[in-house]
């Protein structure tokens, strides 16, 4: 690939910068020369934006969403169950899931300056694993340009749906991370449910995300069962719990007793911000090194006709459900959108930084905080070193 | 005022309508005629885009706002108190308030399509009245196409401050509404508060908004003190809670009472629907015929760096924070942002309909849902007939 040098940006609201370019990654970021710096290669005017990383969306469901379709009018019930039961009927009806509509997504996050995303993608008795194959050509119509880590998500329940566990081993024979949900909530035996996921993580040698929806101490012994047996299969590292609603509900003490646990089982937690939950003590996590990454979840699909697909828009939710106001917080919140998504994407570096992805999002904005709080319109994404998308429209 | 008609656009996503306006008022909306209708006066193509009347902000603080300077770091404390003190020790270094500020934050509002706000302006011993003259000039310098109702606001406490019921009595007498803030929380003394409040609304036939953040059966108290007075001064529909955060704290059945309460003494209400607060009863409140209006609060202010001015975010905010998910009420949330605002800002009918303001706001939306989940730029805001700004800029 072409060595290009995108000149004249403020890497996370610093002094001026050009940033090189070579093989689709960062060489080298260096203050702006003014002047015709690249010798060889494309030149890119960053034209004094501010830049950030791609985004990084570490919970996302681009196999369901309508996203380019008319309009549909939300149907579902108000418990978890009852939306997975009328997603289940209802979604043929629109052609769920669909290439066309999975690659509007991936586009839609693209236009928003996401480069990177993990989606969870419903496997269950009724589609099969087609919904991998619909995301995984939505991701090649795209070039790569957004980086997609699929998990194949029992959406429908594990246990209570025989067959769905081996559709979960054939799909981490074909590489994919694997989910889970609600093992007690859904399943409604949560060891089951765990030991089944886990056999298949140990022996095919893949990742777990789980989501976890159940409140209170409910939620919280299974997040005991779930650090127990990582720490057992050896998994540190690589299991993630979504959503946990629970965690931010317990008192401060039984927050942190869990915290420990999953300190020692180097879990991640992926969270949406939606609000009205509850504030999760993110502080302590960063401290003890407990991966953090925000996600949209679901956008417009039968679940809920909510979503953009704008990450920053996330980061958003988040700093203001967690009552984030300095800067250094809301440069943070920013952070926890890009940087910090590098372990749900497989990236060991994703920053403004030599080696990193050339990944990069510009707006015209003053700082990080005053492009957090407004969320202007990505003005230039680049995604491998490549333009992707321009004054909000994706070039692909 | 010149007749004016607006063609092809969708009131509230109906059939393609045109909207004669005249003297800046809309005189009929009626089905698209798709030839050139009007004989006389200037013809405003809508592009077949979704129409919804201008939206009306129900609670600013436009005087306070830093908007248009470079970024201020918050540097506030964490509790009411703090943030009050923290404002009047640093507000003079910024120059506020100031007229171009202010004049800064209404044409943000006009570029999001707001053409009404009821503004709380803070009268302290250190500003005296000034914020009120500049917030008047402010709107002077956009000549009108902001509609401002002005409340002048002790946010520094009333009985705590002698001289602030003066300055209040003052600013009445100027026709300004007046305000006041935690009757108990920040004066001490709730009874003595409200006296004085409600004695000069008496006095000078003025309305009545009190900000109140206290909590549970403190703020429930205090609603009850207001009612009571309410209906003694005979001051029914002339009073609104602002904020009023206990109410949806409290348990259903004394929600309940106290709903009755306000239904008596026809007591309005305007929340800002931040995200982490107890969500309202909006529905029951509908159902008793209490208004309810939405609002942005402050933006970019010493109190906090977040805020756009964009009241269809407010509304997502409001529609996300309550759980309305039907089209029925994703559209009631858009009209809490507008028609619902009309009795805010001294509007008997404000709509898409004859008689009302021609304040319209166009976008680029299938429907209004689709509008309110996705916030999209504001094609054409129409303010008294006149086109103030187009694609997200003000012509002002």
């Amino acid at each position: 690939m072409a060595v290009a040098i995108v000149t004249n940006v403020r890497p996370w609201g610093g002094p001026a910068a050009d940033v090189v370019v070579d093989g689709g990654r960062i060489r080298e970021v260096r203050p702006a020369s003014g002047a015709d710096a690249a010798a060889d290669g494309e030149r890119i005017d960053g034209g004094g934006l501010l830049a950030l990383p791609g985004f990084v969306n570490a919970h996302a469901h681009v196999d369901k969403s309508w996203w380019g379709l008319p309009w549909v009018p939300y149907g579902g019930e108000p418990t978890t169950q009852g939306r997975i039961a009328h997603e289940r009927e209802e979604r043929e009806r629109y052609g769920l899931p669909s290439v066309d509509a999975a690659t509007a997504v991936l586009r839609e996050f693209l236009r928003h300056g996401t480069t990177a995303t993990r989606t969870h993608v419903d496997v269950d008795l009724g589609v099969g694993l087609r919904g991998i194959e619909v995301v995984r050509e939505a991701a090649d119509r795209l070039g790569g340009a957004v980086d997609v880590e699929i998990v194949a998500f029992p959406q429908d329940g594990v246990v209570r749906r025989p067959g769905v566990l081996d559709l979960l081993d054939e799909a981490a024979a074909g590489a994919a991370s694997i989910g889970g949900i609600d093992p007690a909530g859904i399943d409604r035996d949560p060891v089951a449910q765990l030991d089944g996921l886990f056999g298949i993580a140990e022996r095919r040698g893949v990742g777990l995300d789980i989501h976890l929806h159940d409140h209170g101490e409910l939620g919280a012994f299974q997040f005991e069962l779930i650090a127990d047996r990582t720490v057992r299969a050896g998994l540190q590292g690589r299991v993630t719990i979504s959503h946990g609603f629970a965690l931010g509900e317990l008192p401060v003490p039984r927050q942190r007793e869990l915290l420990e646990r999953f300190e020692e089982a180097g879990i991640s937690w992926a969270t949406v911000a939606p609000p009205g939950t509850a504030p999760l003590p993110w502080r302590e996590m960063a401290a003890r090194g407990i991966g953090l990454g925000l996600g949209t979840d679901g956008i417009r699909d039968l679940w809920s006709p909510f979503g953009t697909g704008d990450m920053l828009g996330i980061a958003l939710g988040f700093a203001r459900l967690h009552g984030m106001r300095t800067d250094e917080d809301l440069t943070e919140a920013v952070a926890l959108a890009s940087t910090r998504g590098s372990r749900f994407v497989h990236r060991d570096l994703h920053d403004l930084v030599p080696g990193a992805p050339a990944d990069l999002v510009l707006v015209d904005a003053e700082n990080v905080p005053d492009a957090l709080v407004r969320c202007p319109e990505r003005k230039l994404v680049i995604a491998g070193g490549r333009v992707v998308a321009r004054d909000g429209d994706v070039l692909l």
